[in-house]
This record gives structure tokens, sequence and C-alpha cells, in this order.
């Protein structure tokens, strides 16, 4: 686990209780990753929901060609932001591979649990999900500048 | 205003109370768009939710190229979906243009007043939200299969 103070120091965690941030902190460790590492794949379940505390990770997703798999970038995570934020989209898959692009640190919650909270609490349920959403909406803003690049 | 029974239903205000319905039902209006119309435009601020209750929308941005403005297609709205979820994402200002493709008919909820009620209730707050992002989610996949394909 890690102390809700650490929590505390991200906007992620903004507007939550004393409460609310020792329930999360009680799921929640920190791991760390050396430049390259692949956090999570595209496809496979979203078991843990990670903000990001220190570097960058780069998510790319994998296009299936008939003759080759390519990746594509999707968008950077900077330190404060949350990413695998597919933990909190049903059905609950992964939509993009996170990979370490240099060493990092994170928090990692398991999204099961912390759906559960969410469930319990509202008001953390509201909380967390309007960031999730306020990510959701960036990562479209990125993929429609891209597009207008492309077409 | 609309009946709570009219907004029943739409699955997008499934798991709502009768009394958050009511409350919903307060602040929200019919309206009716021919075929062509424009619904509302990209970088109005948001001032309505939508849900479409019939026809189908089609949500566009345009482009600022050196000698003109394109017109991008981001996706359709069917009945059951909502749309001017920017509504509910700060800084609450549309990302898109919708565009009535045929007649349609539409649930029009005043935004700041819904925001307002998931600020007192965050139960209310807490499922709506969960389909602002799952709406959320299903355009960016489909800005990346669209950003896939022109790759």
């Amino acid at each position: 686990m890690v102390s809700p103070e650490q929590l505390r120091r991200y906007p992620f965690f903004g507007g939550l209780t004393a409460e609310e941030l020792a329930g999360i902190a009680m799921i929640a460790e920190e791991v760390s990753c050396p430049d390259g590492a692949v956090v999570f794949r595209d496809g496979d379940v979203a078991a843990k929901l990670y903000v990001l505390t220190s570097g960058t990770v780069d998510l790319v997703y994998h296009i299936e060609r008939p003759d080759a798999v390519e990746t594509s970038f999707v968008g950077s995570i900077a330190a404060g932001e949350p990413f695998g934020i597919s933990a909190f989209v049903e059905p609950y898959r992964l939509t993009a591979s996170a990979v370490a692009h240099g060493p990092i640190q994170a928090i990692a919650i398991d999204s099961a649990g912390l759906r559960g909270l969410c469930e319990l609490s509202c008001h953390l349920g509201y909380t967390i999900m309007r960031q999730i959403a306020r990510a959701l909406a960036e990562r479209l803003g990125f993929a429609r500048v891209e597009l207008a690049a492309c077409k």
C-alpha cells in the first residue's frame, strides 16, 4: 500500500475526503519500470489504474494489417496524469499499450477494488469518473488533431 | 419540461432514482430539427446535453487550413445515444458540430442545471459521468479506427 499523503499530492485525487484517500491507499502500490518496459498491453484486462508519478509513458496501439502488425503512437502521459483508464470503461479491456519512455514511477491501483469503492461512495465515484472523462476527452482531442493532420 | 417516464425509456438514464429523473425532467425539453439543421457548432459553449430519441445525427468538426476550412466527419449518433457531451468536460466547449441527418428528435437538458444536480446528488453524478465516459471512449475508439485507416 501507499500512504494517503502520497495520493494527496496529485490533482487526480483532488476533492477526495481523508477517508476516501485512505481507502484507495489500501489498494494502491508504487511501481517502478526501466526504460522500454511494457507496463501493460492493449487487449489485456485493465487490472490496474495508474497515475504516473515520474517520467514519461508512451501509449501505443497495434494495427493488424494483412501482412504485419504495425505500431501506432497514441500519445504521451506526463507525471500526474492517469493511464490504464480502460479500467473505468466497460468492458475494462485496455485499448492501448503503455511503454516506459525512460525510467518511470507510478501509483498502481487495483481497478476492481477501486470500482468497488466507487460503488460504496458515490462521491468518490463521481470525482474519479470526472477525472477519467477529462483524460478520455484529452486523448480524443489528440486523436482528432492526428486525424486532421493525416487527411 | 418532459416527463420522467419519457426519460426512463432510454438506457442513458438507467439506474437513476425517481427523484433524480424528476429533477432532470424539470430542466429538459424535447427538440425537433429538420434534415440538415445544425443542432450546435464546434467552439460554442455546450449549453445543452442531448439524448437523441429518433433519427441520426452526424458529428463533424472543422479543420482550419491556410487556404480554407475543411469539414471532417467524426461519427454518427443513433437513437438513444447522447451528444453534446462536452457539456460534462471542462471547459464545456463543444469539440464537434452536430448536424441532423434526416429529421431528428432529441431530449435537450440544460447542462449547467444538470451539473448542478450532479453536485447535489453524487449518485446522479456518478451514474451520468459513467455514461459520458462510455460515450467518450466510443468516440475515441472510432477516431483510432479512422487513424489506423489513414496511416
